[in-house]
This record gives structure tokens, C-alpha cells and sequence, in this order.
């Protein structure tokens, strides 16, 4: 699995190099209360013809709600659930591909990706992949997509992840777990209703929301950052700061969480993340942990590196009775130890981001096993 | 002149309405100390032909500057300068429209504006009058515009507008001075580089970052607001504060500012100005005070409306030893006052979004000459 090339063009923007990215916006957002009710009329235009249809990938856990009922389906439109419990994977991308080749005889006219992180990965890659041929592992990397996206938008129903404004899809491949980065693959619409969050899980809108957190702290903190990301994630923090430490009351919690996630996912644009990331990378390459909770597995041992974000990691986590599974390393054998180690010591720039460029003194494979230990 | 119309689509969001406006942002932006010089790679896959210039609209006060010499001009491109001491106008824009016309065989391949808000304004015009009939004066309004503008990109010089992210651009017609609002006004493109910001004269510096300062003070106090642009609104206060009251040094100053007028930008799609634009906007008509100065001469009076905003704009007033014109208004004929007052409270939806429905009962033409004349 090659997890080094994952982050290594998030290359710090200051300091020697002259060259900052040219980063896309996703150009057309509307947030509000309620808004899913416009989602009919702001696809409207976008239908090519009646025999092109919207494909709508919905997070499974909404299959016996009401939200189906309100998806503005016409023609021959499809709904299509999907189960958010494993990460989204290439090969998933390509059967969903070719279910939507077999079954229209036009191209869509959209994809539009209701739920997580996950879903939202996958309907980005869809839509990539329907006007791209070959396998979504072929595209895994930076800028090999030759040829547009369909349209498609993302609605998301749990808030942290930022993969509403970001310009990859992380997938699993045959060989790598790396996204699809590429100026295609960024949403041409966002819709933004806090409402969508109102039945999440508190275990998991805490996980989510951490990943919003950590990687504020580690991005704030790191060499990588300049004044624009900067402005991003400091008020992402803030936010998280309110939602998870503050007195709002439900409403104004989801509102501020949905934009903590927008305005971190617009920090990433010039920032990197740091250890607690590299570590959670080996948890989930050898463990299967899945990002959110790998993220805070790590992150509640990093006090050395983040004192006051950890100090505050610890305090969220009490004041919402959140119990992180524990002892989940102490049954590896010696290799899966090694590798996870190797996993992640092989993300360099996000060490470096975090330590600086003499990082490879500051951290051992010892220091890393003693972490790895105590979770 | 219909001032009315001007701010009449930006109506409260929340309450009684359940609609959002979907929101156009500049779907690509690059920031960085010295991006200006990645402006060729940015613009060459956007050139349709070497027959299909760029023109550079630029303000007037680079023409001796090193800028031009920067500017990627190729083939038959054209630089055009442009003085910025009057606000812009629809029949400068149909005048430079005609004058690209006739000089060149094709339309251009993109219009790139490199100043303040009057040439980013000027550019988005142009760049839609080029694929549009008629007079910029007929487009004036919201959503008039048919067709999408030619490839546009915005290069601020001067912080504080919001000019660079705005769906608008303010233009004084033959009858009116209204914006064209559309969804095509948007830049294509905006370049964010603090350093061309360096040689702004102190009192403009000022003037212009006030104007993002107050958009703040008086969205964030208004009824319109929701949670999206408060929390960009909130950001650019806050970086307003470092800006003008803290111990930044120039370059992180440049830099904050730069984002502090994109944040604020960003926080129009759901909020709405008070009290100072309304009472601006008359200084502007009768007197013709430009923008900026004109927010910072109301303001400075309005400590009843908003007591520690003003308290903080008189505070880095002194900080940075900014003498206001005085008594302008003393000079005023009877008629004239009363026009200013009627085209004040001519502008309804602000009022409303500073004092709510009622605002009728807090506010008179005699409250308003009052204030006026200590101006």
C-alpha cells in the first residue's frame, strides 16, 4: 500500500518554494435549514434529457427514513443505498459504474452523494469514472484524470469529515489506499442542511467532529501552513471549541459543526495534518480502524506533541461520555507492530510538517511502539 | 436612482422564509506572497487562440510601477490602464467594450482586472458586456444577464471590498447606480498575493479595511444573518482587529487583511449591511464620497446603533492618526439634506436588518439630519 504518495504533494507552500497551489473551490453552495427542499429545483437545470438520469447515492441508515421521500426523483432517476460501514473502495466504484452503464442508456446527468465522508468519496469517484475509462484505481494518484467529471454534488448528513469541499476520494485499491486528487473530483454543488445531521449517533458525531479537531491542531500547528489556510482552520477550531465544550443549544450545534467541517476541509488548501494522522494511518492499514475513531485512539496519547490540544481532546471527551476502546494493540504480534510502525514513519511530510525537518531525530520506532502500546 | 433596488434581493433568510440562495463562489483561488508570478501558467490554458488576446485592466497608479513589467502579456495582448479616482460607470464599461471590439478580430480569450474594487469591478463588467448585447446600463439588476461572461480573473491590490468574491459590481448607469448581480459576474478566477497590496497609501489602507470592518460590525449585529456568514463575518472581524489593533508585523498584517476582505466577502451570501451603508449611500449621491471614506464618516456618529464597534473604529482611528474631512454636510441646502435622508431611508431591507420590522418607529428624517450634520 503505498500511503507515502497520499500526502506527498501537500508540500509545504512557504519558506523555499515560490509556487502555491491553484486551489478549486467548489463553485456553487447553499446552506440552510431545510434547504434539501431546493435540491429538485437546483438539479432542474442540470437534466440533459428525461432519459438521463440523477443517480443518488444515499448512506444506508436513511433507507426506512423519511429522506427518501424527499429526494426529488424523476424520470428515470435511481436511488441507490449504501452502506457506510467499510471504507469506500475502487472496486465498488467500478461495479457502481458499470450497474449505471448496464441499466441507462444515457450518460446521468448527475450524481448527487448523500451521507458521510463515504458517500460523499463515492460519488465523487462515480462521477469521475463515468466520463474516464478504466478502472478508479487506474486514477488513484494526483492529476491523472483526463477528462471532466458528470455533475455531481454533495449533500452531507454527518458533519467534520470536510470532504464536501475537498478535491480528492479516498479510496481503497488492489494495491494503495489513496485518493483520486484532482481538480475534477471537487463538488460542483454543495448543499449544507443542518437538519440532515439531527439523528446521528453520539459515539459517532463525536469520531467525526474529531477529525475536524485534530486535523485543525495539527494543521495549525505545523510548518506547512500560510496566512489563508491559517484564517480556515483557526475559525474551524473555534467552532469545534463551541460545539463540543460550549452551552448551544441542538440547532445552533449542528449549524456550527456543519461549518466547522466546511471552513477545516478549506483549510486543508494550503496545510498538512501531523502524528496523530501518521499514527491513525497504521492503525487503519493493519487494523482496519476506521479514520474518525483511529484519529482520537492516537491522538488522547500525543499530549507530548499537542499539550493543549490533547488537554482539550480529553476534556470533549469527558463532557460527552465518550469511551474509546482500549488495550486494541497490546494482541499484535511483533511484524503487524513493525509494519504499522513502517505505515507510519513512511508519511514523512506529515512528520515534517509536525517536528520540522530534523523530525527523524526527534521520533524513533521505540517512541512509536511505546504510543502504539498504550492504546 | 434606484437605490432601493440595489440591496432589495438581499432579504432575511431565516424566519418566515424557507429559502436559501445557492451561493456562487470563485471556484479557483490561489494565495501566496509573490503568486502574482504564476499568473502566465494560470491564464495559458485559458487562451483560446493567439488572435484571442488577454486584456489587463490595471489601475492607473501602477502605470510607473514594476506590475506591468510582471504582467504575462503574449501574442497581441493588451494592458489597459485605468484610473480609479471615480467610481466606475456603465458607459466606461460599454466604452471599453466597444474600443476591444473594434481593435480585435476575436473576442478576448479572458479579461483580467488588477487593482481595487473599482477595476475588479470594471473587469467582471466587461467580461460580460463582451458576450452580451446592448448597454452595461440594461443589465443592471438581479439575474438580467443571459449569457455567461468570458473567462474573467480577479487581482486585488488594495483589502478590504469583498469585490473579489462578490456575485455583483456596482456601477453608476445613466439613471441609476446599481449592481449587475448575477451568477455570471463571479470571478473565474481570483489571485490572492499580499505583496502587491505594499504601496496602498495609509489613509486609503485604511478607508478600505473599514469597509470590510463595518460590513462586519453591521451584518453580525443584524437579523439576516445565519450561520454561514456569521461565521465567516466573525473571522474577518476578527482579523480586522489583529489588523488595526494588534502588533502584527506588515507582512502578517498584509496578509491578514487580504483575508479578512475575502472572508467578508464570503459572509454577504447570507447577511445584510446596516445602518453606516445606508447613511453612505446618501453622502455618496449627493456628494459624491466615495465609498470607503463615506462608511468610516457615518460610522464614527452611530455609537448609539452600535456601541462597540464604534468604539473600536475610534480606536484605531487614533491609532493610526486618521484625520476625517469635517463638517461636510454643513453646506448643504435644505433640498439637499433631504435628499440625502430620502435616499438613505430609501434603503429598507437595511434598515430592517439593523433595528428589525419596526425600524419606522426608531428612526426619523430629523434623527438622520442630526447625524448628517455632525458629519
Amino acid at each position: 500500500m503505498d500511503v507515502k504518495k497520499n500526502i506527498a504533494l501537500n508540500k509545504p507552500n512557504t519558506g523555499t518554494s515560490n509556487r502555491f497551489k491553484n486551489f478549486p473551490m467548489v463553485p456553487r453552495v447553499v446552506f440552510g435549514k431545510g434547504c434539501f427542499d431546493q435540491l429538485g429545483e437546483i438539479l432542474l437545470p442540470k437534466r440533459k434529457s428525461s432519459d438521463a438520469p440523477i443517480i443518488y447515492l444515499i448512506d444506508q441508515v436513511f433507507e426506512n427514513s423519511s429522506l427518501p421521500g424527499r429526494v426529488p426523483v424523476l424520470f428515470n432517476d435511481k436511488i441507490i443505498f449504501i452502506s457506510a460501514d467499510e471504507e469506500p473502495k475502487t472496486q465498488q466504484v467500478d461495479s457502481l459504474v458499470q450497474f449505471i452503464k448496464d441499466e441507462f442508456e444515457e450518460l446521468p446527468s448527475g450524481i448527487v452523494g448523500i451521507g458521510g465522508g463515504t458517500l460523499l468519496d463515492l460519488a465523487k469517484a462515480v462521477s469521475i469514472m463515468l466520463n474516464n475509462n478504466g478502472s478508479a484505481h487506474n486514477y488513484q494518484g494526483w492529476d491523472l484524470v483526463g477528462k471532466p467529471a458528470i455533475y455531481h454534488a454533495g449533500i452531507p448528513t454527518i458533519s467534520g469529515t470536510g470532504a464536501e469541499v475537498s478535491r480528492t476520494t479516498v479510496l481503497l485499491g488492489p494495491h494503495k489506499k489513496l485518493g483520486i486528487n484532482s481538480d475534477f473530483t471537487t463538488f460542483d454543488q454543495v448543499l449544507l442542511d443542518p437538519d440532515l445531521t439531527k439523528g446521528v449517533p453520539t459515539d459517532q458525531w463525536f469520531y467525526t467532529g474529531m477529525d475536524c479537531f485534530i486535523h485543525c491542531i495539527e494543521s495549525l500547528s505545523g510548518s506547512y501552513l500560510n496566512a489563508f489556510s491559517q484564517s480556515y482552520g483557526e475559525k474551524a477550531l473555534e467552532m469545534c471549541k463551541e460545539v463540543f465544550l460550549g452551552e448551544l443549544n441542538p440547532e445552533e450545534s449542528r449549524e456550527k459543526l456543519m461549518m466547522a467541517s466546511w471552513h477545516g476541509g478549506m483549510s486543508i488548501a494550503y496545510s498538512q495534518v501531523g502524528i496523530a494522522h501518521a499514527m491513525s494511518y497504521g492503525l487503519s492499514y493493519v487494523l482496519g480502524t476506521k479514520h474518525g475513531i483511529g484519529n482520537c485512539l492516537v491522538f488522547q496519547h500525543l499530549g507530548a506533541y499537542y499539550p493543549e490540544g490533547v488537554e482539550l481532546f480529553m476534556k470533549m471527551k469527558r463532557r460527552h461520555n465518550i469511551e474509546l476502546p482500549k488495550n486494541i494493540c497490546s494482541v499484535l504480534s511483533e511484524e503487524e507492530m513493525n509494519t504499522m510502525i513502517s505505515v507510519s514513519l513512511g508519511m514523512e511530510p506529515l512528520w515534517e510538517n509536525a517536528l520540522g525537518p530534523s523530525w527523524r531525530d526527534q521520533i524513533s520506532r521505540e517512541s512509536l511502539k511505546e504510543i502504539y502500546l498504550k492504546i
